[in-house]
């Protein structure tokens, strides 16, 4: 039997580099071997990918931030289920774009959803599922927003007004101020290839990847 | 100001008759003039009519009990402040097609969740809005499942095993044995001619319909 896999995730605001970061440990994992998936929030599997594309996409009704939470918790109760705990289970790392403290910084924090509901969701919807390592890709939204705008066209998400991905920057950096042993801040304002550097460090001495 | 109007919900297993009779109220409130609308869970917004498909598209993917709750309380939450409070505050009569008490008999006492957590979801969803009157369509899952396959394909609900259904028929005595004053049984195996003289009884007694 082989030991329970590592699970990682990947946290910051629209245009932090995170998604970039992930594929460049993927690419390092390969060169050494670590068996390991890819996977991203919401989506993960065909019934939460369906649901990703509910949730990203600009539509004239009214999305309630109600609405919202659930529908990202169904997504990741399908994805935990179907997904990382079977990975997890058969031993493969799981690194993970974006997991709940993401659900804390935009519902809570950014769309003021009360937090011990939220908190509460969250431990329904992950099965009690904790990562290992949180790495949270840290930058002011301004630069954030410039990157994530360079990308095309914007999501449902990405429109939002500045003050909104301030509001998600703090509530990232509460979550990291109480969980500091979990969760290490990267700043992500910095070249991709210092960042980049950064992240290598942390994971060498956590998993001796 | 008109005064906020009353919130009446259908309830029972599959075949039981209950879409039906809502529309005959439906029609005798027409002739009446009294305002209304009739709608039904999960559905009544396009975003929750989306997710509708969703959970009742039969598919490869298992789906867990905690997404399917978690996505019939994201429908309801649109629905309940898309469609609903809007009508009520607008002094309407709203006839709807299933509500909360359906999460509690399909997915705590059929899928085993626990009664706690479907209890505050379904208030977190419904937003505290609670049902004036709820007619409870009961009849034995053997011939409600027999009348249902005459309607041609079955969802993947009605695709469940008697035993499935039997559950369900037995959560919903027990939520009715649980608050009699909201919730009225209506003995749905009888012929709809008789239902619907039970059912106008009970309206015209409480609203003077």
């Amino acid at each position: 039997m082989s030991a329970r896999g590592v699970f990682v995730t990947f946290e910051g605001i629209e245009g932090s580099g995170k998604t970039t970061q992930a594929r460049r440990l993927s690419a390092r994992l390969l060169t050494k071997s670590v068996s390991h998936i890819v996977t991203r929030e919401p989506g993960g599997t065909p019934l939460a990918d369906q649901l990703r594309s509910i949730l990203l996409a600009p539509r004239e009704e009214t999305v309630f931030p109600e609405t919202e939470l659930l529908l990202y918790q169904a997504a990741r109760a399908q994805h935990v289920r179907g997904l990382l705990l079977p990975a997890l289970e058969d031993g493969k790392a799981v690194l993970c774009d974006r997991f709940y403290d993401a659900t804390f910084a935009y519902q809570a924090h950014a769309r003021g959803l009360e937090a011990e509901t939220v908190g509460m969701l969250n431990r329904f919807a992950s099965g009690d599922l904790v990562p290992d390592l949180t790495l949270l890709f840290d930058l002011p939204p301004e630069l954030g927003i410039s990157r994530a705008s360079r990308r095309g066209a914007a999501d449902r998400i990405e429109r939002e007004s500045l003050d909104f991905h301030r509001a998600v920057r703090n509530g990232y950096l509460a979550i990291y101020k109480n969980d500091t042993s979990r969760i290490v801040l990267i700043d992500a304002s910095a070249p991709e290839e210092e960042v980049f550097r950064k992240l290598q460090e942390t994971v060498t001495e956590r998993f001796g990847w």
